[in-house]
C-alpha cells in the first residue's frame, strides 16, 4: 500500500459556486499535505474573490483555473470521482471512501498522477464528468442527511488519503503493480478513433449515441490499459479504419 | 471492535465563537449519523444566531447549551479530547485519530456514553478541559498547516468514528471488487471474433501471426473483463464484421 498511498494527488473542483468552499477545500488540503488544486470552470467573480481573499492559503494562490475537465485531468492516470449519499452514478457501484485505499492498492499504478474530483455544491458531478472516472467514491453518509458541505467533503477525503498513507508506513505489500499506465490524453485519443470506427459501422444509434459513448468510455477506463496496450488497440483500430477506406475506394 | 465502534457518541464544542462553525459541526454530525450535540458556554449572541439560522440542522435544534464542561460530560464514561497539530497537551502523548478505534477497543467500556471534545477556534481545549479526558486524539495534520477549521475537524472525526463502525460491522472476508468475471469460454468466443476481424483488415502478418495472437490473448486476459464487458466487445466486433460483409457485397 505504501506506493499507492503516496500517489501525487490533485484535487479538482468542478464548477464550484461558493468562494468560501474553495477556500475551505484549500485549507483542508493544506492540513493534510496536499498542494495541487485545479478548479474547472469556476464562476468568474467567485474565482476572483477567492484568489484575492485575505489570508488565502498558498494552495489557493498556486491553484489553476481551467475551462474543461480534460484540461484538469489529461495528465492523470487515475481519476476518482466523489459522491455523497445514495445517488446512483451511471450503472456503477460506488466504492465506500474507507475502501478507496484497498481499491487503489489493487487497481492504481503508483507511478502516475491521481486526481480526485468534486462536483458543484448543488448538483455534484455530472454523468459526463463521471464517465472520465476510473472509480466513484461514496462518502458513507447517513441516508437521512446524505449531502455534505463541499469543504467538509474535501477534508474527509484528504484525511482518508493521509490516513491510508500513515497506515501504509507499516507492512510492505506484495502486489505486482502494472507499470506504465496510460494517461487520459492517450486514452481519449484511442477512444476518438474507436468512435470513428463505430460510427463507420453504424454501431452507434442516434438516439442512444451519448449514453453508449459514456458506457464505452467507462469500459475503456475500467480496463486499466497500459501505454503499450493503448498502442496495440490504437494500431488495431487504425488498421480497421484503413480497411474501411480501402474498401470504399474500391467501390 | 464491534462494540466500542457503536458507542453512543456525544460531540461537545467548548466555547465556540463562530456560529457558522457550530452549524457546520452539526451538519457533519448529521452526515455521519451522530445527533447528540452539547455546546459549552457559547458566546450568547452566537448561540442565538445559530439556533435561529434558516435551515439549521435538527442536530442544532436539539442541541443543549450548558455553562460548564462537567455539565456536558458528567454522564459520560469515556471522554476524548481533540487537538490538531503539534501542540503539547499536558504530559500526555496524543493518539493519532486513525488509531482511536483501536484505542477504544482496548480502553473504553462498550456500555457507557462517550464524548468527543473540541476546543474553541482560537485556542483549542484548555489544559483544564484536557484534564477531564481519558485520551487526547490528534488529527494528523501537516506540520506546515496544523490548525484545522472547527467544522472540518468535526467532520473528519465523525467520519473516522463512522468508518470504524462500518469496518467493524463488516464480515471479516475482504471485499471482492471484481463481480461477474468473464469465463474463459466467452473470452475465447470473443477472441475468435477479434481474430476474424484482424484477419479481414490484414493486421496479422503471416510471419508474426502466432506470436501476435499469443500477445493479444494475454492482453485480453490481463484486462480482466466482466461478462458485461465481453458482451459489449462482442457486439462491437460483430458490427464491424457485418460492415465488412456489407461493403464486400456492395462491390
Amino acid at each position: 500500500m505504501m506506493k499507492t498511498a503516496a500517489l501525487p494527488w490533485r484535487v479538482v473542483l468542478v464548477r464550484p459556486r461558493n468562494p468560501l468552499n474553495i477556500g475551505a477545500a484549500a485549507r483542508a488540503m493544506a492540513n493534510f499535505g496536499f498542494r495541487d488544486l485545479v478548479v474547472v470552470a469556476p464562476y468568474g467573480p467567485t474565482w476572483q474573490e477567492t484568489r484575492s481573499a485575505v489570508g488565502a492559503e498558498d494552495v489557493v494562490q498556486s491553484a489553476r483555473a481551467v475551462d474543461g475537465l480534460l484540461d484538469a485531468i489529461g495528465d492523470a492516470s487515475t481519476v476518482i470521482g466523489t459522491t455523497s449519499g445514495a445517488r446512483r452514478t451511471l450503472d456503477r457501484e460506488p466504492i465506500d471512501l474507507q475502501d478507496l485505499p484497498a481499491w487503489l492498492q489493487q487497481h492504481a499504478s503508483p507511478r502516475g498522477r491521481a486526481a480526485l474530483l468534486f462536483g458543484s455544491e448543488k448538483t455534484g458531478l455530472a454523468n459526463e464528468d463521471l464517465s472520465h472516472c476510473h472509480a466513484v467514491v461514496r462518502i458513507p453518509t447517513s441516508p437521512e442527511t446524505p449531502s455534505m458541505n463541499l469543504g467538509q467533503a474535501v477534508a474527509v477525503c484528504c484525511y482518508e488519503l493521509a490516513r491510508a498513507r500513515a497506515v501504509a508506513a507499516r507492512p510492505p505489500a506484495s502486489r505486482v503493480f502494472f507499470s506504465d499506465p496510460a494517461n487520459l490524453h492517450s486514452l481519449e485519443h484511442v477512444f476518438d478513433r474507436a468512435v470513428r470506427v463505430l460510427d463507420e459501422t453504424g454501431y452507434l444509434q442516434p438516439k442512444s449515441r451519448a449514453a453508449t459513448l459514456v458506457k464505452l468510455r467507462r469500459l475503456l477506463l475500467d480496463l486499466r490499459f497500459s501505454n503499450s496496450d493503448v498502442r496495440i488497440l490504437g494500431g488495431v483500430l487504425a488498421q480497421i479504419e484503413w480497411k474501411f477506406r480501402t474498401m470504399k475506394d474500391e467501390r
